[in-house]
């Protein structure tokens, strides 16, 4: 039966549709789309013989039994099926009624370029997985989890056939763990939600101005003089670096220099560019001047010392050093460097960071690593051998992915970064459409040298309690476009599948759904928390870092159980009044306007309900400012519904509420993410 | 002003009250209640000036200065307080306003008597913390963190004085990982929660029928042929061990031997004392045969082996060798065994388990470790250098606490676990009162050889998921049972605390409230769980282990994401419940019955609106008999009270709904929590 099944796959490749061809494949909630998918008609049932037989493999401590131990964790709890043994007897190559049978032909080395494809068929009798490395088996059993779906009262996986390999090599998610430390588990648990989404790199952002977070025992004051307690041991590092192995996700670490120096300086502040200052821990975000002195010998003693101990951690090729935003204000304040300079015919700050790149590429050379850095490092001398980070972009007043064309026409492998700043708190369709292919013409080398892209997880306004709703469920979205075929770009389709993804992801492990409560929770101090999940429904988080803009600034030390830390990019009710609001002022319909009272009737309570919690929660209190203003707005929209028009008075009373802001004192730090549909939605009563 | 405050806190103590004496100190939500406290009119505001100023330690590397950051964490997160700085400038002694200021003589090495006392004072001024040891100091900030309450719509703490100390040295947690395993996290979050309620031991049975759930270099087929994929890694020990010390919390290994053994023998079936047969791991529940071969010199050699290389991993003192539940079948069956009985004069199992347990304390010497085992091992040859470990009592047939008194009237350290059976799922009233001193008359000598307990969660039925609400909140209770005087018994003061510490357990990380909603979320598919929740507050899961009989079995590979993983154990609406029908059928009062009514509307809904979930979901059918069997209680109970009787027959029905099983086929595996309180007003009501 084996071979009948390898033929049959053969055979049905020829019926694979392009994306969009074939309308039925959209009843799935993959994410990310795989290269190619048919559906068959029947299901596989899962019911209490469901087991994996693994074909080459009988050590349990192996990544494809583990990977198997999880996934049937994962079944079970998903499905509440009793699953009798789970795995079948190993040492047969028989097929076995009613078991996942996985086979690969090696065990995949981590490394850009490895093979990640896999096939996969379900069929009623048992489903068959086939991969070169058992890498790609992995990816396989991830869409099996992402397959499972409800047909008459019972979970099933529907017949399909998929074959799938990933678009680019470097699918990756940078987590800054410098400005707020995340413990293991965090990055664990963002491990295994990587995997769930074929993401494959962890890049690993361990210093910068507010603290290091490594233990290094031959530098012991920087984990002893500026981490306040926060960092990793050796033994964490490997077992992170294991992990991450274990789901085939590479490890980058990146240690921030020479600007971001705060950290080095406040252990080591002898390498400072500016001498003494009394260098603490940064306690603000922001950029600031600390900076390591490249002309001074000892700071590539120091890094030597440094690399030496952290390579070993750390068996990616892949070295990142940082390198973006070294302003060099204490650069040219220092004479002696400014003469330096002169002697070694350094024109500008520039020439003298590339001088210390330089220096640092030979430095990790030794230790057979490869630099990347932060694009700023792309100067003129740079060598070719660095890999860039493009990140900066509009914001910047440079062009979004500018530095990217740049790079691959100088010559230098890149990943891109900018438009995937997650941490901006913008909607998922701002990042989605995000291509790391420019539109710009390529040559093929040039295109190749585009290994793919990261999200960035900045963590100035998170805590580990609340970054996993920063990053996901986003950056699946983000994973589609690095894994998937260019013209997967559909936005109902996206949304209608992220959903889903959003939902699976608690049951891999993510705390994004549940902080949201706790949070809401804490702000209610054990009360009823209804009327702030309602109004959480409908709020945004301040977006692109206005968060930190009037109002008491974020610190390392700032609380970040807040309303605004309970809200989430993309509220939920958005996008469903927004539909509501269009057919209602396109069609007129009742069945709309019924909807829409609906919404705004909860939305005029809230603040009346807040207000009846007794005794009073003290975080409450700021909320409801805020909660009174939402209700006014719900009661002028409301009356006007009611009365079929607005008048232009009451309009102008709408708008007026709508752009009102909250006191900055109480740091409510969020907007009401349905503000231009009710104004769309004013306007167009107040023309009848 | 420090020397005065010392001086004040040494006039103070004159003004402590013993426990029941003082009314207003119940104010505090403290758990385990402190040796002494004395409140002082007036609070401590907590504000952006919040600062820790640790006296004696710069290192921030240090188990104090890792406490601090956390403790400041929590402040912030759980206050909304933005915190300017956290640590004010170290290296001074002076007094900083506003300021915890933390002093203490030494670093504790965590061992049996260690110092773990601590004395506190809260003023407006400041917060001044001394202790003997680190950990002492850790534990005030433990207490200070339930100071904090709700004043005139700010977070305070209250002017205190406490002076602190514990009644018994070993305060243990037992957790099993064997039957299912849990990571590191799940493990970290429970170790910050033991801190929380100032537990100190962690005890980790590591070994069972089950699982092995160690990496063992030496002895590879453990971990690679007997654990599913499932241990820990040294790193991963290594690091639960600094983590654990960190938070003042020895760690105790068990690995069970000789019966419990299928795992040894799955890896080694060499080692077993019925040959010839294909061991695999167990995937019920239960006792089982397999047992190592005490006569085998190869299981000394093997033992040997093992013990060195995981002994270095455990710095504590003591090590558990388990030894219960052997029951010898596979003894009495083999020959050579018998002959070798015989031939060394071993006149029953007993004996033969003597022999072993004696060789394996003679290795377990080499290494400087001292052996505990279950009270089993407490045979007659047995030495008295062991520690014995009582658990059995009334079900197995015993009094309780029998072999605790045994174990110290013959001259064996002892702590207790019969009676902190917590997997039970039984009331927190059913652990609290069971007191680890017993009530025979013991001398001096004999009860100092208590040393204290351990609360025991065994994991046959739970999972990393939802260990966390099996664990707590009781164990806080049992933690202040080892902690506080004897004479703190009030158990309605005891369920107002601790209604509040399981709140606060949230904060320090626990998912046991997060973990239910999520259950419930999966269940319902992600629709509306309002009328799960509803239900949930009045079920709780079967009692003593009967959830495992009728029904499906469980096994490692079932699911624990059903309706009766979302209940717990003293079901949320119950006491409340209960006492508007005492006061009902006490004083037939109007408002106790409104009360109930509501409290029977809402479930008399619970199945209508469940059956209203569209499209359906396939785990919601399985709760839906229940739920209906529910609504029909309560329609009959509301159809009597709005009459003001009820008839015989009426009586009967509802008797025989309550006393009504759902299908074992859906395995639901709850029970309605409030059928005793139901009859009550039924049979109230047929008397009117």
């Amino acid at each position: 039966m084996y071979k009948e099944i390898l033929l049959f796959i053969l055979l049905v490749v020829t019926s694979f549709g392009t994306y969009g061809q074939e309308k039925e494949k959209h009843q799935f909630n993959l994410m990310p789309w795989p290269e190619k998918i048919a559906a068959n008609p029947g299901n596989f049932k899962i019911d209490k013989d469901f087991q994996i037989l693994i074909k080459n493999e009988s050590d349990q401590s192996s990544r494809m039994y583990k990977a198997s131990t999880r996934f049937l964790r994962y079944i079970t709890d998903k499905t509440g099926v009793f699953i009798e043994q789970g795995f079948a007897k190993t040492g047969t190559d028989e097929p076995v009624k009613g078991a996942v049978m996985i086979s690969f032909d090696a065990e995949a080395i981590l490394e850009i370029g490895m093979d990640e494809s896999y096939e996969m068929r379900v069929t009623a009798q048992g489903i068959e997985i086939k991969a070169p490395t058992d890498i790609g088996a992995m990816h396989a059993l991830s869409t099996l989890m992402q397959l499972i779906s409800v047909q008459d009262g019972a979970y099933v996986i529907p017949n399909v056939v998929v074959m799938d390999t990933p678009r680019f090599p470097w699918r990756g998610l940078f987590m800054d763990v410098a400005r707020h430390f995340m413990p293991i588990d965090v990055v664990k648990r963002n491990l295994d939600a990587m995997a769930f989404v074929k993401l494959n790199v962890f890049h690993w952002h361990l210093s910068d101005d507010q603290g290091f977070r490594v233990e290094t025992k031959s530098l012991p004051n920087l984990y002893q003089k500026a981490s306040d307690g926060q960092y990793y041991t050796h033994e964490q590092i490997k077992d992170i670096v294991k992990y991450a192995d274990e789901r085939g996700i590479r490890v980058v670490p990146e240690f921030d220099v020479p600007g971001h120096g705060t950290a080095f300086l406040t252990a080591y502040p002898e390498l400072a560019s500016k001498k003494g200052v009394e260098y603490t821990l940064e306690r603000y975000a922001g950029i600031f001047d600390p900076t390591l002195d490249p002309t001074n010998d000892m700071t590539y003693t120091f890094l030597d010392k440094l690399f030496k101990e952290v390579t070993p951690l750390f068996p990616d090729q892949y070295f990142h050093i940082g390198g973006d935003e070294n302003e060099g204000k204490h650069w040219d304040e220092n004479e002696s460097i400014q003469e330096f300079m002169k002697k070694n015919k350094l024109k500008d700050n520039h020439d003298l960071q590339t001088y210390f790149n330089i220096k640092l590429e030979k430095i990790l050379a030794k230790y057979n690593k490869s630099l990347v850095g932060w694009e700023e490092i792309m100067t003129e001398n740079m060598p070719k051998s660095a890999m860039i980070q493009s990140w900066r972009g509009v914001n910047e007043g440079l062009e979004p992915g500018q530095s990217l064309v740049e790079a691959v026409k100088k010559g230098y492998q890149t990943i891109l970064s900018n438009g995937y700043y997650i941490d901006l708190l913008l909607s998922v369709e701002d990042h989605y459409l995000v291509d790391p292919m420019p539109e710009v013409e390529l040559t093929p080398e040039e295109s190749k040298r585009i290994l793919g892209g990261e999200a960035t997880m900045w963590s100035e306004l998170v805590t580990p309690l609340t970054i996993d709703s920063r990053i996901w469920p986003r950056t699946a979205a983000i994973a589609e476009r690095f894994w998937s075929a260019q013209e997967v770009q559909n936005i109902d389709d996206m949304y209608r599948r992220l959903e889903v993804i959003n939902n699976s992801l608690e049951l891999i492990g993510l705390r994004h759904l549940q902080a949201r409560e706790f949070i809401l929770r804490n702000i209610a101090n054990y009360q009823n928390i209804e009327a702030l999940r309602e109004l959480s429904n409908v709020s945004e988080p301040f977006k692109i870092y206005s968060r930190n803009a009037g109002g008491t600034e974020y610190k390392s030390f700032s609380p970040f159980t807040l309303f605004a830390d309970a809200c989430t990019a993309d509220a939920r009710d958005v996008r469903p009044f927004r539909t509501l609001v269009d057919q209602y002022v396109n069609s007129d319909d009742g069945a709309s306007k019924k909807e829409i009272m609906d919404y705004l009737s909860r939305w005029s309570a809230v603040g009346k309900n807040l207000a009846l919690l007794e005794p009073k929660a003290p975080l409450v209190a700021r909320v409801l400012p805020y909660a009174n203003r939402v209700g006014d707005i719900a009661d002028l929209c409301l009356e006007a519904l009611n009365k079929g028009t607005m008048s232009q008075e009451k309009l102008r009373q709408l708008e007026e509420l709508l752009n009102k802001k909250e006191d900055p004192k109480v740091n409510l730090d969020v907007e009401l993410a349905v503000a231009k549909d009710l104004i769309k939605l004013g306007k167009f009563l107040a023309k009848n």
